[in-house]
């Protein structure tokens, strides 16, 4: 199969799937570049075609089983498809994974994320969570969309190694306190502790919150202990994903 | 003065302070926001015109001293150079601070960025470096650069509160060795040590290298020691800033 005409429909579905209302409509989702191909290749999630641009000269690395489709393109093509200036070629679409709608948290850290907006941040935590060991990652509600194009780039494939679901983070929080785990906010109040003095655990939630406002109050009150990082300089906060990398390498046994 | 259209010569050199080679011509840089242009009224530095919009409504908040210029700007005018979809409406215009020809390195902790590409993460890892207490950053020779619109926005004006400065990774990394302090690579070899064993510090340096490729040979075998951040999930690696984050609040005293 070849498509070289951006008018082509095929090329209008894949580009609309930069768009949440697509996506669910569509039922799939676009992984970008080499990296994130090879690690959907290795995962045991559905990719439906991969598409290869005329100017990639790497597919001998790929080795793709024979039931996925493989849709040569144009560079124009890869182009209007791709949100970054420079794509490298390759694209895999892929169904978007079901939704368990009953909330299971199984054992070890889970990071709790409680309406952290910008997409690079939550793929760089995804991707931290990760490299920290973590179990998963909890999605609230008012967060950005897990298949969101930015958030999937920053991901690099984590959401392959780790669960990463969506749902209410007090329902998460309460499950939790349910199983007797700590969850640890990270707000300064005047009863946060040191996160340096708390210890290491195997089993608990972290919850980070809002980039500008931080947790809710709700999700706040439902916590074991918050922890704060001291600032040693005159800078007012730490970006988000960097005090959450901090945090789960401190915490995480 | 009140500036309405975008069409007014001011109006096209502000907006190409986004582009590096005109910075250097105007010898000028923009902060964009509320927050920067608080930082900048805070600092020392020179400040040669303050730009409002018509939108904005919290210019009582500022304090503005009278010598400052304030321009008054259309919504249009606004959006038309900022970088940001949403602009806040106020922006403040800077000399660009001089360079300092002969490299001097004050007692402290110093983060040396070898080859760092990305804007963002640039600017979040100054940022993390002053919350961390570090006197100051030190970007090499092909990362870029300082006032590049992105990475002004995530430094969040911690250029006002720590030293940041451009130069040969090497030659500050010889003149640390020279001082008799400890400079630290991140590149995982077999001589590389868990970053969390080696203590911490007041004075030395910490060289963090380009996303995809790491550091320099050469800035390699200057350092005294090479740390690695375990990473105890299937993710390859940890963004760039994220580990610089690890890194300097474990090493700092």
């Amino acid at each position: 199969m070849e498509i070289k005409s951006t008018a082509n429909q095929r090329v209008k579905n894949w580009k609309k799937l930069a768009l949440k209302k697509e996506r669910k409509k569509q039922n799939k989702y676009l992984l970008d570049g080499l990296h994130l191909v090879k690690e959907a290749l290795k995962s045991k999630e559905r990719i439906l075609e991969i598409l290869v641009a005329e100017s990639f000269n790497f597919i001998d690395e790929l080795n793709i089983p024979k039931e996925i489709e493989i849709v040569n393109i144009s560079n124009e093509v890869a182009k209007v498809i791709s949100q970054t200036p420079s794509p490298q070629g390759i694209f895999a679409v892929l169904e978007l994974p079901q939704i368990n709608k009953n909330l299971k948290l199984d054992d070890g850290a889970w990071l709790m994320l409680d309406g952290v907006q910008d997409p690079g941040n939550i793929g760089t935590m995804v991707r931290t969570a990760d490299a920290a060991g973590f179990k998963g990652v909890f999605i609230g509600k008012g967060s950005a969309d897990i298949y969101n194009p930015k958030l999937v780039r920053s991901m690099q494939g984590s959401q392959f190694h780790i669960k990463v679901v969506e749902g209410d983070v007090l329902e998460g929080i309460e499950l939790m306190n349910q199983k007797g785990w700590p969850v640890f906010g990270s707000e300064l109040n005047d009863e946060a502790k040191n996160y340096s003095e708390v210890g290491k655990f195997d089993n608990f939630g972290l919850v980070m919150g809002n980039e500008g406002n931080g947790m809710s109050k709700e999700a706040l009150s439902k916590t074991t202990d918050n922890l704060y990082i001291p600032i040693k300089g005159q800078a007012e906060s730490l970006n988000v994903a960097v005090a959450a990398g901090i945090l789960m390498f401190t915490l995480k046994k």
